[in-house]
């Protein structure tokens, strides 16, 4: 099984001892072209040492394969692993009764008195061990590998003090040696102020967020860096001066944006070639452009739509003329979104923001990989690919976005070692 | 275990032979007084014979279980298994393409002429062999038992003429066979004119869906009468001469009603004293007395709500203040709700609807074991209850309609034999 091969085999040459022909299956590719999906029926691909040697119908496939080792898929659909972009995965607690007490009827006051909102949740993960955070995590981790997931994005955010921003990136960064997935963090510090910040959200960045994001960046921990604008968050000079110092690092940044309100958040994150802004609800048509200009990805969160009752959808349409690529992900975090399935985020990208499964599929593999800065080695079917694959019991792509609440995913293909 | 041991051993004494204790756990009970979700900490329950035989804390456990055999729950929720009371889980192939030109902008003449809506699943449901039937909607049965199901209501009405009703509903008994499930079946071929009567509704009636009632409820295939009462369906006076029939034969009746506009349907059925009366969307707030006053349940079905974007909520708060039971169900359907995961339908019933998690959990418990007239064997933790049980990995009840699309099941208890 490939499950256990180790990728420095790919340096060396053992003839076909890695190598296996996987047949009798349809394929998405999502390579870009004419064909929906970049669909190939009666398909086989070859792997060898976790990469994906070739691809094709099974009836071209060389005669160099001949000798391969073999698998038939029985006819099932094969589309590369699905690819998180947006979550905040690693948190303490959860906001159960908050939500129970708003759907009783309590007051916004009357929550805020039970000490409710997104400060209960720094509260709760500053509070709890190492082990219980990555007990806690590795639950909703393994409900999205349950949906074919290859890589998840984990954000910081609910530490708020250099230390416990950098322990969430620990833990998010250990999940990855816990199970055979790949994780992308985010630095996310400017996500709300602290308690003991209230008001002085300059200070915070002073003291916290941007000598944090070196350290943090130092010890490895950061692959890219984020920050939530928004009134309630972080002004557009104040994202400004974080996002300098990301550059100043190295580091590609994203952006929380136009999730409540337009601050025009989108376009500051663009002028910095952010990798991806997320949300957009409220993001201006005219301002679209800029994100096209500039390669910025859209990350569409509809979990949050949902969950927040919101009304204003992003501009898909918008987006979709101007050619800007958009990621569906599951923003899984205890407050807007206690969502933790990646096919489930994908119907309600179709039937809230009016995504095609196509584009809902396009956008938790190609585009998802995009957002991340993987480029074609996750998120595509095709020769150099790693060969992350998710195999399906469905007769059809457009399947995965239709059904809710399914579980539809037969098996993985990894390469990944987990312990 | 409790899985392989045959009902009848309930009328043997056998001492303390198939008697088993369980303790360590949260017990939402799902009694009714001033206990939210009737829950006991600390608790225990005693099972003999796939019945409950003791309830309560586990200090006050009586002496005489000291040397019955004990299982440490571990800290986890209990709470009564759920039950999915309205389905229609039995069905041929699925309508992923019509959702996917749907969102690639097709109009409805243009689906209608692709052979979408309703029709095409009677087609593909004539079309499939009982064993193709069978392994499909085992797929979806499958899923609702992952969500800690152990009753389901499955209704007939792709077949449309006597025999492929009939058809459909000893495919849904035979599932009860196949999986650890209680199945409770609906006559519904008054769901739908097929093409062959278009137009010609009462001819329908007294040709197939009529007779064919008297013939499957004489083979014991009906446990409950149902019809589509819409402009679109079948009228008041039509459903009323399919339930003239149903009380000649002492069935119970059951009605969708209200869904896309106000019928009345739902007051009709009220005067039939029927179970329940199902959707709700457009009931008027001045007809929520008679459902009261009759005792009839109401059964919401937020899935199809979702995923036909509707608007209009059904009239929750009026039947909350008039004592109406209120059930949640998938209505698993491949048109209008393909939703395969109870657990989603309480979230949507909170989220879209407004229901408490209290509210959503007795409406797949409590509410939902009395609109299918199972009294109180199952859907509540009591002394002489069915053991019945769910287990779960969460630490309060609301957390099951807190989270969206997790999984968070342990284990079932169950007295029910699989193949």
């Amino acid at each position: 099984m490939y499950a256990h091969i180790k990728l420095y085999h790919r340096f060396i040459d053992v003839g076909f001892m890695n190598t296996r022909v996987y047949d009798n299956c349809l394929l998405a590719t999502m390579v870009k072209g004419d064909v929906p999906y970049g669909l190939i029926s009666d398909a086989a691909f070859c792997l060898r040492d976790g990469y994906i040697e070739w691809v094709g119908e099974a009836k071209a496939l060389p005669p160099i394969y001949r000798d391969a080792a073999k698998t038939d898929l029985g006819g099932a659909l094969v589309t590369p692993a699905l690819i998180d972009c947006h979550t905040h995965l690693v948190h303490g607690g959860d906001r159960a009764g908050e939500f129970e007490m708003r759907l009783e009827g309590a007051t916004y006051e009357e929550l805020a008195r039970a000490g409710g909102g997104i400060l209960s949740t720094v509260k709760a993960t500053r509070a709890a061990s190492d082990e219980e955070l990555t007990r806690q995590s590795l639950v909703r981790l393994d409900r999205l590998l349950a949906d074919g997931v290859a890589v998840v994005e984990i954000k910081s955010g609910y530490g708020l003090t250099i230390d416990d921003e950098i322990r969430m990136l620990r833990i998010a960064r250990r999940l990855g040696d816990l199970r055979p997935v790949k994780i992308v963090t985010t630095w996310l510090a400017a996500h709300t102020l602290p308690v003991e910040y209230k008001g002085e959200a300059d200070r915070y960045l002073d003291e916290v967020a941007i000598p944090g994001l070196e350290r943090a960046a130092a010890e490895g921990l950061v692959d890219s860096v984020d920050g939530f604008c928004e009134t309630i968050g972080f002004s557009v000079a104040q994202i400004a001066r974080l996002f300098d110092k990301a550059v100043a690092l190295g580091l590609p940044v994203r952006l929380h944006a136009e999730q409540l309100s337009n601050q025009r958040g989108a376009v500051l994150a663009a002028e910095y070639q952010a990798l991806s802004v997320d949300h957009l609800e409220y993001l201006a048509k005219s301002d679209v452009a800029a994100l096209a200009a500039a390669g910025t990805g859209a990350v569409l969160l509809p979990g949050a739509f949902y969950t927040l009752r919101q009304s204003q959808q992003p501009p898909v349409a918008a987006m979709r003329d101007a050619g800007v690529g958009m990621s569906v992900a599951t923003d899984c975090n205890p407050g807007s979104s206690p969502l933790s399935s990646l096919l489930l985020a994908m119907n309600l990208a179709c039937n809230l923001f009016g995504l095609t499964p196509e584009e809902a599929l396009r956008g938790t593999t190609r585009e998802a990989a995009l957002a991340l800065g993987l480029g074609s080695e996750f998120g595509t079917l095709i020769k150099g690919g790693r060969g992350e694959l998710a195999v399906w019991n469905v007769s059809h792509p457009a399947q995965l976005s239709y059904h809710i609440g399914a579980t539809p995913l037969l098996r993985r293909i990894s390469a990944m070692e987990a312990v």
